[in-house]
């Protein structure tokens, strides 16, 4: 039996004052879960119906099962946040992240996000960081909440293994002088004959706006993915998966 | 005012079923709308908060005030497909467009997808295609809907500049011997160093699958996008758009 406020806490934290006042954020999924379980994140409980469990190895069942409460499909649809309940909800701990600048920075390409706004696009650009190897992303403050549960839901798992940091990005990039910017912009030389320098960070900006003014003195190279047709834009996600495709390739050459 | 039966008749092409029946789907938001009404397509009528239409041009309004009709905010919800209604819903003719095999492939690139089943992966693959100016899109005849609303939502009025067909794709690739498949797999050549020779066509499977075995004969190079890290795979339209990117940026350097 799952109580009343145990509900009230979980569907609490679609918004985001509540999950910084709790400190607490929701993975959902049967896939997603495992990796949660098999991962290093701190797991608060796991609400999961029976048949889920039963597909837990024996290893990870004997790991978690003081964290797991059996529940009726009726109380999973009760505590999910997804449209259609899957199998089990966790509520997991927010990870006490904090930058350290004097930390040497030893990535050769890293990612950064200027007031990026959509939830679905940061999750698909931390899935696509973790395609790519891109193990580090620096967001601005004002960026979507990683926590958020569509940007959660978007990474696919990928959130389980990649370190996203919210900074003040002029800070960060007065921090690290050694790495070169490369910037997201509407007219640049093109990603597809820029040769990315390790290490290197390359800088998205917000969907609509794009890069603020403020961040420009830290741009080294303005680059852009040609334009041959007339759509007036390319989603921030694909646009990121274009950049950090060409730019890690140049790296692993 | 709005009738009972034009509100149901809307509502109703959410569904396939009815778009099918009635040969109609809608266009919703303010710029999107001013595109259509500026394209070719053929809108059957158009409902408008009056603001909207006092930010159309003289000429768009003289062109297309017989089809708009004024309505209030309540009837613009009424109306609406979207969580929240944007000041004009349209009603527009779905394009009768048959692929007639006898006509020659002039096209340098084009896009085939097998059995993509997302509608905001197809949304965004048409604003892709639209963005490198990849004009022809051929669809399985099991893809999902074009005129599907979130579709639609995702094109960003790049459905109304791009040409997408369904079809048979084994009849299709066997009457374009000439033109070289690309097929997008998990164990081939990587992208980032394929060279794509003119006149080509790039295949992307289903989202979960990949491309269907009967289809792996057409192909004559098997591409990937080389992974680096730990995701399990990449989304459908991001691996679309670094591969079309990298496609297209061939034909024009």
């Amino acid at each position: 039996m799952v109580s009343k406020t145990k509900i009230q806490l979980i569907r609490s934290l679609t918004h985001k004052k509540f999950r910084l006042e709790h400190q607490l954020f929701v993975i959902e999924g049967t896939k997603m879960v495992v990796e949660l379980l098999e991962s290093q994140w701190q797991v608060a409980q796991v609400f999961a119906l029976p048949e889920w469990t039963e597909s837990l190895s024996a290893e990870l069942w004997h790991k978690s099962k003081d964290k797991i409460q059996l529940v009726t499909t009726k109380e999973l649809e009760a505590l999910s946040q997804l449209t259609t309940a899957n199998q089990v909800v966790a509520l997991v701990a927010i990870p006490q992240r904090n930058w350290d600048y004097t930390q040497a920075l030893s990535m050769p390409c890293c990612l950064a996000l200027d007031h990026l706004q959509d939830p679905g696009n940061l999750g698909t650009i931390v899935r696509i960081a973790d395609w790519f190897g891109i193990s580090h992303i620096f967001c601005s403050s004002d960026c979507v909440d990683l926590y958020n549960p569509k940007t959660v839901q978007a990474t696919m798992g990928s959130i389980l293994r990649t370190q996203v940091y919210y900074v003040d990005l002029p800070t960060f990039f007065e921090h690290y002088p050694h790495q070169k910017v490369y910037g997201a912009m509407m007219n640049g030389n093109s990603v597809f004959t820029t040769t990315f320098a390790p290490p290197h960070c390359i800088l998205i900006g917000n969907e609509a706006k794009g890069i603020r003014p403020q961040l420009l003195p830290y741009i080294a190279e303005h680059i852009t993915i040609p334009k041959h047709g007339k759509a007036e834009s390319l989603n921030a996600a694909i646009a990121t998966g274009i950049i950090a495709g060409i730019a890690t390739a140049t790296l692993k050459r």
